[in-house]
């Protein structure tokens, strides 16, 4: 197969479509308007919708009563850069090294998707038409939260309701290896501040009398967790489904035990709640994780300040059948209760998202997994995966169809961080997904 | 008494002379050469010396053997102006509002040593001529450590021996009320530095397998309290001498009460070590205080990663008995213990400086207590302070003369933060004080 056409991918990278920033809400509108016109000179009826956030692109092809219908979902929006410094090159000035395609979203998600339009357009140009009737539905929220899809699926439900949603918004167990991901985790988003003097206080006139919110926002933190390094949150884990024998059985005999994956992150060592595989604890165990802190000086040398406030910015990843709400009013209910009362706390909610899993033994499971094992002449892995997409349950529940994800992405990928990566391979690969994945779920009856 | 001539301090004010920061460099420089100039302008013999950091300013009157010798020393740079956002007017633009002066360095240091440049060259102007032999030693590195002061002493110390060495960088107990600080606390500084994966990872991909650095250095960072809030690395207090009974009265009587000191820092409550006042733990018991902490992502909205690297920068404020070598070594030991095996530690020191404790009662104390009385009407309070100035140590063992502390900055000057002020009456009283000062100390046989 002819290298696909990388221009089109480095097009869409170059935007800096970062839509957790309002600063690039310019960038990420431009984004959409690109797409949507990428889709109709590929022959689709496309538009990008606005919304009270960032636009909406759909596109489709002529819907004929006799076939199937398949909902593609992506984002165009990405994570935000930092830290820039460590980028060997810059994040929105794509290139490709060794075969490897950089840049921010290079994988999360615009590779991905990027390789269902191709392969779509392939199609058309192969053959003149597709095999099922297609929605592209591609977001520009999805990095922020997704505050505007709902409203957005209950407004054009009719238009868009399919047989099957198709997502590539996932990994791939290794090069070559692919992987169908039966199973997310879910994410809860708090942001924690801590007042004390009304400003920075001289630290050494006041040090020792003034509540340093610093020192006490790393008290707080440091009560998120145990001595073994479980979630200390009382009742965390009480709704947690178990992980089942088959489970850990499929997982223990893929390549991605505890030293894989410490070779992976190239870290000193692993660390995470005992009794479990690193795989185990990544896909199907909840966590406590502090995203970014910060209080006080900043800069260079020192600055002999009693900050006069601290923040932490919190995730929480939740397993079936943990929820958002749930786990927010337990992490409240102890912030506020570990909170020194010489502070004054703030939370502010963030983003959640349902824990998922589906059915990978339903037809349209199987065809998936056939198009896949026709694409890379193997059979899948039946994983879960750690990440959050969450949306899913929403389109569950207003489109009312299953979802398929069907992960193209490494898993040193490097998503959300710098040097985001995506093989050419892989986006070759995805081309061929997409061109096997609609013919296998047009045959299922 | 007229308005003293503000415009020379407002233009001495305007040099953004922050001296931890090296992209400052050239404005540090430049306000050594502006006061020089001032010095000259006076009829002073004046010199701004190069060092391997930022230069020292020296000047003098024409020395007579029968008249004793009395250094003033000063610094002329200053803090960073952080967070410059909680500036109500731009801080190197200074400006009297009600009264008081405001911007960067107004208190610390620019308006004291100020107060004793306008005293001298107002003497000068009434009498010709100075009752002492007078040396101006002005500093560019007090905010960091004074560096290269020792180098300075050593290589000048015959031209710069005096009797008795006086310095105004301290404070008032209140408007109108005078004080003789007789004690200041120690300073060590140190940068503590957790390291986890080589990059920033996705935390739903990683969350529950990778140390995340952020998290566990709020766990170190808790461990430096107990729960009642005395510091808890081992042996910390051991050499700490204890607070005197004379001294506890003393200070019982000042308007500094805790309901007081609240007020000051407008917080919602005091924290400190049990079993002590306030002030007695402001200015007689050590501290361990995060100035900064910073991990992860800092901007707007949530970034979801775990983050490579996060970093603390803590400084300990030591009373005496206690050295700076011998509190780094019990810091290290404890972080060094605590620091899990997971995350790579790094501690960078800082600047360090002894406590200091001097006699109110020798010739020259009495005397310098007596200049106090005649300026405000009322006998100057006999203190402690908690801040440092690391270099008198240096100071005494270098040129051999003990060191007056006689403060005019009041309490709420906010040294070091945003809105730094200091009143126009303080001037004026500087002023006065000086004059009286080098009366009193020219008398002392």
């Amino acid at each position: 197969m002819a290298i696909p056409p990388l221009d089109q991918l480095f097009e869409f990278l170059r935007f800096q479509s970062v839509s957790t920033d309002l600063n690039y809400a310019p960038h990420v509108t431009a984004c959409a308007e690109w797409l949507a016109g990428k889709f109709r000179g590929m022959g689709l009826s496309a538009q990008s919708y606005p919304t009270a956030g960032h636009p909406v692109v759909v596109a489709r092809n002529e819907h004929k009563p006799e076939r199937r219908t398949v909902l593609i979902y992506g984002h165009y929006d990405v994570q935000p850069v930092d830290p820039p410094e460590l980028w060997t090159t810059p994040p929105f000035e794509p290139r490709v090294e060794s075969g490897v395609i950089f840049g921010r979203g290079a994988a999360d998600n615009k590779g991905q998707i990027m390789a269902h339009v191709l392969g779509v357009e392939k199609t058309l140009k192969e053959k003149g038409d597709l095999p099922v009737n297609l929605i592209f539905l591609v977001e520009g929220e999805e990095e922020c939260g997704s505050d505007n899809l709902e409203a957005f699926l209950n407004e054009y439900r009719d238009e868009l309701k399919p047989d099957i949603i198709a997502i590539s918004d996932t990994g791939m167990v290794a090069p070559g290896v692919p992987a169908f991901t039966y199973g997310l985790r879910g994410i809860l988003a708090l942001e924690v501040k801590l007042f004390g003097a009304a400003t920075d206080l001289h630290s050494g006139i006041y040090g020792g009398i003034a509540p340093n919110p610093a020192t006490l926002l790393s008290r707080m933190i440091a009560t998120l967790h145990d001595e073994s390094f479980s979630v200390a949150i009382p009742s965390f884990y009480e709704s947690v489904a178990p992980i089942q024998q088959w489970e850990r059985d499929e997982w223990a005999s893929l390549p991605l035990g505890d030293d894989a994956m410490k070779t992976m992150i190239r870290s000193p060592a692993l660390l995470g709640e005992p009794g479990y595989s690193a795989i185990e604890r990544a896909w199907a165990r909840p966590t406590a994780e502090v995203n970014g802190i910060g209080g006080g000086y900043q800069g260079q040398g020192s600055k002999t300040v009693i900050p006069r406030e601290a923040f932490a910015k919190l995730t929480f990843r939740l397993v079936p059948n943990q929820t958002p709400a749930e786990i927010e009013a337990k992490v409240r209910a102890h912030l506020e209760r570990v909170c020194p009362p010489e502070v004054r706390l703030e939370i502010t909610s963030g983003h959640g998202g349902d824990p998922f899993l589906c059915d990978p033994h339903s037809p349209d499971g199987l065809a998936a997994r056939r198009a896949m094992a026709r694409t890379w002449g193997r059979e899948p892995a039946l994983i879960r995966e750690g990440g959050s997409i969450p949306i899913l349950h929403t389109f569950k529940r207003i489109l009312g169809a299953d979802i398929l994800l069907l992960g193209l992405a490494l898993p040193d990928c490097a998503a959300h961080a710098p040097n985001e990566n995506f093989p050419v391979a892989n986006l070759e690969a995805g081309i061929r997904m997409n061109q096997a994945l609609l013919e296998e779920l047009a045959a299922v009856k």
